[in-house]
């Protein structure tokens, strides 16, 4: 089992769906990710936020057993995030971001962070992604790092330096074919490859996510969800159970990434069935045992006799 | 092996795509069900053309073994649709559309056609469906219907009817929500199935189909084609192998039916590839077999030792 270090952001979400909505509720990118990694292996938090924020939050990462001790608290107000989903809860309308603290967030990593072999630079700045890389004592076993069309459009040369030395990337289907300049996605998950990470990791929302890896291709569905409410942090909630169980087994061969993507989109699954990370609070390991087995269940096929 | 019936159109298209333009070339529901099915096993097709159409396209259907006894030569012009599609290949803008002799079908079942235990309700009037199956001297083993968003919102009682009647149903994203009245996708083929067919076949395009039957779900992803042409047909080709592959195995069963799901997307994928049916005329059963055996390696995942 190896650590896991996440860089990224941790911030109050108020959020609105069809089907209720939150003010002020706990998110951020590393908050997702690291309470869904926590179920696989020993999660380092990197992050910012305010004097005002709630202590019953950082508690609830604490009690997971993530370490919070690189979680900066700055003088000002914790990054605030307000969007709305419609009835395709496929694309959020971001209807206002408040930087505050975030906007000088500069990642710090110390004796233990600088040297975690597992690695997730979640979507920030690529300018700081790779000044994270650069503060790595050792050269990780993996780094993976996500982004999103905001730095696609107007940070592409810093992303393309950082994409050049990390291991895997996960992007959606719009900022793959986006940063490839190629509508194709799989001739973009190609492209992106070229670049640098080895391994693409398409999420497809309510489609599923897809695996690009120099061998082939692999694709898992969307748990079929009756109740999705609040598709928030469901693509940081894969990540992390990607991330952490490839930490936990230590195993990067294709098969075991194919392995990590099922426990990814499991997690996943169980993000948007709540608010914030209310479902995540309250999955058990045969819950997620089960979820896991279901994915088998809804791909299987029996050549014919 | 049983025959197959299928009821739908034969057209002209004229279809451009950012790839290239075909003009006036063989298309129409029936065309490509049936040039798909007759893989699997006999085939008959019942439609209508005008004076104006070409004997070559005749020819085709004919020599691949298709009985084409029940396409009527109707006094006027042969149906014609003009197309065209963006980078997003999932969506078809129509130019134009000329009924022609289609606005005059009226299905004419014979002693033949009219016992056929495979039945494909192509997409076209449920008032027509309904008569087809009026028609037929014996309940087929199996009905699969087909229709589309036009007949949803302005024929929604004449299709509910028909629907109560048939086993399979086609559709794609948009036209289950549409039919259900539900943005959930899972309930909403559940909701489809309560209408009458107790086999929803939800077709995604790049994102693959869903199988919704009693028991269970099943997905599968679409082929990862570098190259997609020409999207006009992929459905009706889809239906063709799915209800060939049933046709000819006789087996209603749930895992024969996720068979028959592979089979039909296969077939659907190489549709795409050329276009009008340009890629169908050149399949081989080795070919078919191979990206039969490639969908497996697509979703395939070993367990945790």
């Amino acid at each position: 089992m190896s650590d896991l270090l996440v860089v990224g952001s941790v911030a109050l979400d108020s959020v609105e769906t069809p089907f209720g909505k939150v003010q002020e509720a706990l998110g951020g990118s590393a908050t997702y990710f690291s309470y869904s990694a926590s179920f696989f292996t020993a999660v380092h938090l990197v992050a910012t936020v305010g004097e005002d924020f709630p202590e019953a939050h950082l508690k609830l990462l604490a009690d997971r057993g993530v370490d919070i001790r690189g979680l900066q608290t700055s003088k000002g107000r914790t990054f605030r995030w307000t969007g709305q989903y419609g009835y395709d809860l496929n694309e959020a309308k971001t209807l206002e971001t408040q930087l505050n603290v975030f906007a000088e967030f500069r990642p710090v990593l110390n004796d233990v962070s600088g040297r975690t072999p597992f690695l997730f630079l979640a979507n920030i700045d690529p300018e700081l992604q790779l000044d994270v890389l650069r503060q790595m004592k050792e050269r990780p076993k993996l780094v993976a790092l996500d982004t999103m069309n905001f730095w696609i459009q107007g940070k592409r040369e810093a992303l393309r330096k950082v994409l050049a030395e990390v291991d895997v990337v996960t992007v959606n289907d719009g900022e793959a074919r986006q940063l490839a300049s190629e509508p194709n996605l799989i001739r973009a998950a190609r492209a992106i490859s070229a670049m640098g990470p080895k391994t693409v990791v398409v999420k497809r929302g309510e489609y599923g996510a897809l695996l690009s890896t120099e061998d082939r291709l692999f694709f898992v569905p969307a748990y079929p969800l009756e109740s999705v409410y609040d598709p928030t942090g469901a693509g940081d909630t894969f990540a992390g159970g990607f991330m952490g169980y490839l930490a936990r087994s230590g195993d990067l061969s294709d098969a075991n990434l194919r392995r990590a993507v099922i426990y990814g989109s499991a997690m996943g699954s169980f993000a948007v069935e709540k608010f914030s990370i209310g479902r995540l609070l309250e999955v058990t390991k045969p819950e997620l045992a089960a979820r896991v087995a279901d994915f088998r269940r809804l791909v299987a096929f029996e050549e014919e006799l």
